[in-house]
């Protein structure tokens, strides 16, 4: 099909750009019905070698498709012509992993404009860790707004501390007094997220070049700032109870990082927890090798087990430990409010690169989150979570242990968001994925979370369990066990597999 | 006096951190009397080398004196003891640029922490570029707010598109509509302020070693980026029409760089705009030299005089200008909103860094200023500055022309928020402002927006009017001609000269 690509002309010598040129032909050809409906455009690498002409004009020519609704991306897969001839409005949620996964298919940058995965009311969604925004306390939220600008007024407006609002550090610290000892409001540095946090602490620390230590999977989010800051990131396989400790401290002697990103309980995406004792060890080796820890306290309180792991921060005897917990998982993730507890010696720098980061985080948002911890809402809210998550998370479990067939496994995680699912021997994640897709089911493909295009030994998927409800995960989680199944019993790819 | 601190004995072998022993130790003296009040403690260098330990643990001695409120510091200058044993509240808002010197005081980095020019509300400030918390919307901000919360709900706080909340895109692009052709709600990248702009742009186009021309005074906050990210600032000196063409021209032939950051329309610091034929000559060269122009629109909307001066982006036919716009310096800088148009070709790029930078701007804000405009309060509100600045720069000018020796000069900039005095010879800025702010009157030394500590030929300071009202104009400008006056009288440094 490629050979119909190949007798598009374009003019380097007219006025018009070539990506409108491109632009054009393409819309033409959809328009006059040679380009059906689902049909797959070539990617575009193979259409702008195959027309002589830079990426990017081919990039420019499907996003201005997309963006007029003549085209659609599947994330993973390409760009497809759409059935109607508009597209209906964007999705207003998306999960940042499950986006990054499309910056990393260099094929298909035109999914980048605003290729989320489409999910409609009827999609069940394992892809994203976030909880959906029925969810989301908005009442008890207007009401915090409402009294801060009675209060505050205008000073909710000007510029904040960079360092954050002194109140809100209070509230934090109050929280996380019993979990964490030796933290004061003057060591807890507000960001606008866990994702800035990470960014914050590579601008203040990383110079290209420097190595940093991350698990194999990890955090989409957090392989992307280390390789924007020109970051060489060391994998280091993650395991059920953390990394195997050789391999870490091999990679510590021989990269000399000067960082460790990790999640140390119900890591994102494998739900898998550090033991203490590999904890203890691991703070021994930062000390003995000279490195920080970015520890990244994704969803720690969302223990359903009784798990009670000790954050390595409250462990951290040698100052060497960069805590930093985002609040969007647990309440509401378009609020972009977070913050972090770093050694000392690190505040300046820190406090230097978040300045030059964005100056402050939002003073509104930080006066109103403060007013909604002092009031007890949060204590209310994350209960209330808590609840919610469990069930989801119990139902999850249950459900795959009733279902899934034995040559598929999974480690019990205890808690957390996400499930890790080694697929069968020979059963594909993008094929399964694909067809879930069809069937109205997305996950992420485990792909997505390794720093390199290594192929794995088996395939994974992950499956989150935070934005559906009770009913979709039994059935969800149901369907695709029985999907799995077939995947086996034909061991076939998904392209001869008849629709279910 | 540095060998009374060379008596101070710290045990490296105890327990305790060395910075606590040595916070310990100058609390003891302080608290013995032996320093007394306003007593100037010895630079973080010198004390570090005097001590032989890092300057980590003498800054960090230092913050947790300050945090006790022990010492207070003072840009600039240096770390004092405090008079009374408590410090009063921290100031709420600051200006960035004012901030940043600090940081670029190596010596002073213990003003971090909580180093403010110290702002009571009898100080006249010359020193911010910003409104002051009165003349924000509050009320009308607080309806669309609660009107946002009403209509979206939980959608307000979800996830949000990277690229910005689609309407918000399309209420920026009808502002921008008559100023510049070709925008589009596609082109348009939402930002968390200027300053996130610059960083973001910096991630996407950047890499160590890199070189950037600059202006010559100009931004703190774009050079604090810049150098963050590895980058070679060359500084082109800022003339009255914009910079010597001959000298910006070898400057690209000589670095090739990939960037230019340039605040074409009354410049911060110095107030100047580029020519319309300056402007031009810009983007030749920047086609000619192949790289792209940050075209940092500060305040290009103050136009009093009827400049009527031309955005580089509405003449920009090469594609290759990123226009950058805060809603800071007329809305409320606390919001962190702006936004970016960038090139086409690199929208992808910007978007992949505005993603890994902190994944989204807060989504409630968006929404808010989105309806803000779209009711036509923005319009009104900017109305309602535009008058109150004009009046304050009429009023500056005025009594500048009318009290200013003669050896003291500036060049009337016709727009914008900052006037650039040039001091008589012999004067310092350093100087004038430490006595400035002994009678009440705060501004910014010329010094902290260059990128080089290269000595200046004259010395400069800013003078903003964005943050004192006519009152405080009238009387603060006298004022300061006044001090000028006497200090070239005397010719003499300020550590000779009697109280005014």
């Amino acid at each position: 099909m490629l050979e119909l690509f190949k007798s598009i002309r374009l003019d380097k010598e007219d006025k018009i750009p070539l990506y409108t040129q491109l632009y054009g032909k393409i819309k033409e050809m959809i328009n006059e019905g040679i380009l059906c409906a689902d049909f797959r455009l070539p990617s575009v690498r193979r259409l702008a070698d195959a027309l002589h002409v830079n990426r990017v004009t081919v990039v420019s020519a499907y996003r201005q498709l997309e963006s007029e609704g003549l085209v659609y991306s599947k994330p993973g897969s390409g760009t497809y012509v759409e059935n109607a001839p508009a597209l209906t409005g964007r999705s207003a949620g998306k999960d940042p992993d499950v986006f990054l996964d499309e910056l990393y298919q260099q094929d298909d940058l035109s999914l980048i404009s605003n290729g989320q995965i489409k999910i409609d009311d009827k999609t069940i969604n394992f892809a994203s860790a976030t909880p959906t925004p029925d969810l989301f306390p908005v009442e008890d939220f207007k009401l915090v707004l409402n009294e801060v600008l009675e209060r505050d007024k205008g000073n909710a407006f000007g510029y904040q501390d960079s360092q954050g609002f002194y109140p809100i550090r209070e509230s934090i610290y109050k929280v996380l007094e019993n979990k964490i000892q030796g933290v004061s409001p003057e060591s807890i540095q507000v960001i606008s997220g866990a994702q800035q946090g990470i960014d914050i602490i590579s601008k203040a620390l990383l110079k290209q070049g420097d190595c940093v230590i991350t698990e194999s999977p990890t955090y989409t989010g957090a392989i992307a700032v280390f390789k924007s800051r020109g970051a060489e990131i060391i994998d280091v396989e993650m395991q059920e109870s953390g990394p195997d400790l050789n391999i870490l401290e091999y990679s510590l002697k021989q990269y000399r990082p000067r960082l460790i990103y990790t999640i140390p309980s119900f890591q994102n995406p494998t739900g898998y927890s550090y033991s203490n004792y590999k904890r203890a060890q691991l703070l021994n080796l930062a000390e003995k090798y000279n490195c920080h820890i970015i520890e990244d306290d994704y969803v720690s309180d969302l223990d359903f087990e009784g798990k009670n792991y000790t954050p390595l921060k409250a462990m951290d005897k040698q100052d060497r430990v960069i805590f930093i917990k985002s609040f969007s998982k647990i309440f509401m993730p378009g609020l972009r409010l977070g913050f972090m507890v770093a050694p000392r010696h690190l505040q300046g720098i820190i406090l230097e690169a978040k300045h030059a980061t964005d100056i402050s985080t939002s003073g509104l948002i930080q006066r109103a989150f403060d007013l909604y911890i002092r009031k007890g809402f949060w204590d209310r809210h994350f209960k209330f979570m808590y609840d919610i998550y469990r069930e989801r998370y119990t139902l999850a479990v249950k459900s795959l242990d009733r279902n899934l067939p034995d040559s598929a496994t999974y480690a019990k995680p205890g808690g957390g968001l996400n499930i890790w699912l080694k697929l069968p021997m020979g059963i594909s994640a993008n094929s399964l994925s694909k067809h879930a897709q069809a069937e109205g089911i997305v996950f992420a493909p485990g792909k997505i979370f390794y720093s390199r295009n290594t192929p794995q030994k088996l395939d994974n998927i992950r499956l989150s369990f935070a934005a559906a409800d009770s009913g979709q995960i039994e059935k969800g989680m149901e369907k695709l066990c029985r999907m799995i199944h077939l995947f086996q019993q034909r061991q076939v790819s998904y392209q001869n597999l008849p629709v279910l």
